[in-house]
């Protein structure tokens, strides 16, 4: 798959992939300001919380590269307003919070008198993260491709593949990873309503590498696993907490009681990065919730009846305790979660 | 709400108002032949058990009729071929077969020496098999409303109601038999991929019952429980096993163990004539496989990639044990099933 986020220093101009018209249609949202990446974020032309995180970073570029051409006055607090704006585009993806701050470090570490120097700066920080991306979603791969069997079917739920990453994955990646080992794997995709990632993006970016994929509804995971169709669960994750709850697409919370109840495997695969510290459990993860449109209407036909209200909340929690294990580009996580989490970040940050 | 099964002697004619159009358009797909009665029972048109039976008698007569005018030789032969037809235009749900064979035990039981005279005995009762399914909805109903409490929300997958019936419901009846009895009860209904019966249907007849209904995808439904938005679950059944097995809308087992698992009852209503003694157990339910556009397009937006595969199996099969009780018109029945159901039956032949 070629790369789907891809920065034009040419044109100061952030093409992204538009996911929204995926799988019938292959053409690119530009983005030529920040606030454009924000309408991007919020609309989902790019989801994903790695994908949304480097996506995020560019948007620092072109939020430096525009106060620098346009702003006379105080260019820092100017800046410092668009970051903070551009911080609260998705409030549950932790990604996006630590892209801005990672840039706000490099701000502060180098200190530039003139936005244009800073502008430089960010555009070598943003291609630096992009990059390493690419690099931890491999590491992921190469971990997570030890606990996969040749022959395995693997159910995942939403997209965390190449698309939600800024290429190869984090739960297609320990796909990708097992396959790259010679292993024989196909995937159900669950097709994830109502934004329908697992049909539209899991479906497609596995057909463009040639890797077996079914699309299933939903609500068709349990009688699936009865039948013994399912041999592991791999998702990635949106926020982490200290003690391993995870926050990913609405469903998944559902898809780990039911492996738990057919006694089937279920990880998690997400970079260090979308671990929050600051949080001690599952329960202090904001939900985000999305549009009714998303539940109301597909293809613009109504679904529901006018007046008939809808639930669209974005995410579940999955308890640490349904996990067995959680595959990071340092390695698989196994509970107890607080102290291997723990371990984990101490490792990253020597 | 008004009937949405109604036969016209004059025309000779079944008027089914057609499912496939809500919630947005009301109008009735009209059969004037047996041919046109398969098509709307292939295409759902109508769907749901009883209702299936109730059309599938009204198809009796419509074959009888065309044998009758048309029929210049051995019109029994004829005849009996018609129902050999009829009564395959479904493979899972019992009351299409139970259906037919009512009719042919009043042909046995009446032996007319011509199909006029036939045709007259099958509008007869197919006329008395439509009032007592209402009947026996209200007696679930009846029944039903003594297991939820003032202020409830039930949370339903599929359609088991009015428009699954001849009228009232089944799940649904339950509902509105709490509402009729002055309790204050809210639903959350299941959209329930891939044909959207939850959000079309259900929702579309408790709105016009002014009931108050939320509609939610199916794979929210651990997070509602979990944020316990959940009180009760209530759905119907297609066919169930001597020992209380029952398949119903695909979905269904997943609800039932995410509602055990969060400790929520979980009931099933259907009328007796859904229990099919000749089958020990869920193993034996054969499993509907329906066509893959269902899962493939919504709205004529193609939702899976070209030449990816999709799973669409209609429905699944939840164990007994996962069961807090099956409402039937004779009552609730409790475990052990095998017990319950045995003497439910007796009651019944008595």
């Amino acid at each position: 798959m070629k790369p789907h986020i891809r920065f034009d220093t040419g044109e100061m101009a952030l093409h992204l992939l538009d996911q929204r018209l995926l799988p019938t249609e292959c053409s690119d949202f530009v983005c030529h300001s920040m606030d454009d990446v924000i309408r991007a974020l919020k609309d989902m032309v790019v989801r994903g919380a790695p994908a949304i995180g480097v996506t995020a970073a560019w948007g620092c570029v072109l939020a430096a590269d525009k106060t620098a051409r346009e702003t006379a006055g105080d260019w820092r607090a100017v800046l410092d307003d668009m970051l903070v704006r551009l911080a609260a585009a998705r409030p549950t993806a932790v990604n996006l919070r630590w892209a801005v701050e990672r840039m706000r470090g490099v701000w502060e570490a180098a200190a530039p008198d003139d936005c244009e120097a800073l502008t430089g700066l960010f555009l070598r920080e943003a291609d630096a993260m992009q990059k390493e991306d690419v690099e931890i979603c491999r590491a992921i791969g190469h971990h997570g491709a030890t606990l996969l069997y040749d022959g395995d079917t693997v159910l995942t739920h939403c997209n965390a593949g190449a698309l939600a990453t800024a290429g190869y994955g984090t739960a297609l990646g320990v796909i990708r990873g097992a396959v790259d080992a010679g292993k024989r794997i196909a995937v159900i995709a669950d097709e994830t309503r109502p934004f329908l990632q697992g049909a539209r993006l899991t479906a497609w970016e596995l057909a463009q590498d040639n890797i077996p994929v079914t699309v299933a509804c939903d609500n068709a995971c349990a009688l699936l696993m009865q039948k013994g169709l399912v041999d592991c669960v791999v998702v990635g994750a949106d926020r982490i907490a200290s003690n391993g709850d995870t926050a990913n697409k609405i469903g998944t919370h559902g898809v780990a009681i039911l492996a738990r109840h057919f006694d089937i495997p279920f990880y998690v695969a997400a970079p260090i990065s979308t671990i929050d510290t600051r949080i001690a459990d599952g329960t202090a993860i904001p939900i985000e919730k999305r549009p009714d449109e998303e539940v109301r209407t597909v293809g613009g036909r109504d679904l529901v009846p006018e007046g008939v209200p809808v639930y669209n909340f974005a995410f579940d929690v999955t308890p640490a305790q349904l996990i067995s294990g959680i595959v990071t580009e340092k390695g698989v996580l196994r509970e107890p979660y607080d102290a291997s989490i723990a371990r984990a970040l101490r490792e990253r940050t020597a």
